[in-house]
């Protein structure tokens, strides 16, 4: 990869998706440049950032001069121009983005949400907090339920499924589930957390600037 | 396309997934069998349905022998089978694929759930509905802007992202948002509805399996 292929990661420390792109990153073996946006001051909804992701979100990923945003979409681009992570055949790797698509709708909302309860608006409306702790609740059931069926979320390697999944459980003591709840999430946390390159958020995700 | 490889999606008429499938299918020229799932009974929870949908959720597609589920994951495998509505170069393909992400964390769920309250589950909690509310205005904002600069979301022709993004909006009324307060959406729903074989929900959907 030559530098003006490189990669620069624009993203926040705290954020999930964010972590979620360095990790993807990571296991692929690819340095990146990071750019720090301190979404408490509203870093991400300035024209400049704008420019870089037309939704004012964090991650976007800059490679060379092309900019992705979405962290799922940057999972499967990633996987897409390395190879890695992708699947051993186009039906794996078609399953491998269902998942992907599952996690957004059913894991990240209910998890990512109980996080942001509790860590910063624990005043939420009780009925509100009710609604996404059920989701967080019932979607990391139905991770259980695959994996204890199954070694990794879809086919026989771990995939862009299974580092998009994990992203939310990242969290699950910020969010105030238990992980020791759902034992098959938890081996297979473990069987993550011994892949090459692999980190846990706040060893991965710097506070400022790498160039 | 020959009957062995012929589509048969699994939906329900009251589904926007569902709709989401049915739209894509129709806009490619494709005919497809349904099967209709009676959600109210609890037909997508069946062992022979989760048998299809590991998730117990509509729609799903099978083609062949391959079945496909999560409607985004669907869109992306029609427009890379069929070639349509996939943008002219890699680089669209891509934007497409992020606005369909952003579609399913900022747009479906705030029209959907509003929907859903509106119509099923009125004396839900207020504090819920405004949540969700206030997440479908914010999402339709986003889509008024960027349609307030381009004819279409991702690149000069419709894409996958169009037809996603439109879903939604398709039950903008059931959901009591005014369709006349985003006058770029407006236009670009009359621009979809111009494109050969478009159809609104409630005249695409099966009530009942077609053989």
């Amino acid at each position: 990869m030559s530098a003006a292929k490189g990669f620069t990661l624009y993203g926040s420390w705290l954020s999930g998706p964010s972590y979620k792109v360095g990790l993807m990153l990571s296991l692929t073996g690819q340095t990146f440049a990071y750019r720090a946006l301190d979404l408490p001051k509203g870093a991400h909804k300035t024209p400049d950032y704008l420019a870089v992701n037309r939704y004012g979100q964090v991650p976007a990923l800059r490679h060379g001069d092309f900019t992705l945003v979405q962290s799922n979409t940057i999972l499967d681009y990633l996987s897409d121009l390395t190879g890695k992570y992708r699947g051993g055949n186009a039906a794996t790797t078609w399953h491998a983005k269902e998942w992907l698509a599952w996690e957004a709708d059913r894991l990240a909302p209910g998890v990512y949400r109980s996080r942001f309860y509790n860590r910063f608006a624990p005043n939420t409306d009780p009925a509100v907090i009710k609604v996404y702790r059920d989701a967080g609740e019932a979607g990391l059931k139905v991770l259980d339920g695959q994996l204890a069926k199954t070694k990794w979320l879809a086919g026989a390697e771990p995939t862009i499924a299974d580092i998009g999944c994990w992203c939310p459980v990242a969290y699950l003591e910020e969010a105030k589930f238990a992980l020791g709840d759902f034992p098959h999430v938890k081996a297979w946390s473990e069987r993550l957390a011994a892949l090459p390159g692999f980190k846990l958020p706040y060893d991965l995700m710097p506070k400022a600037d790498v160039a």
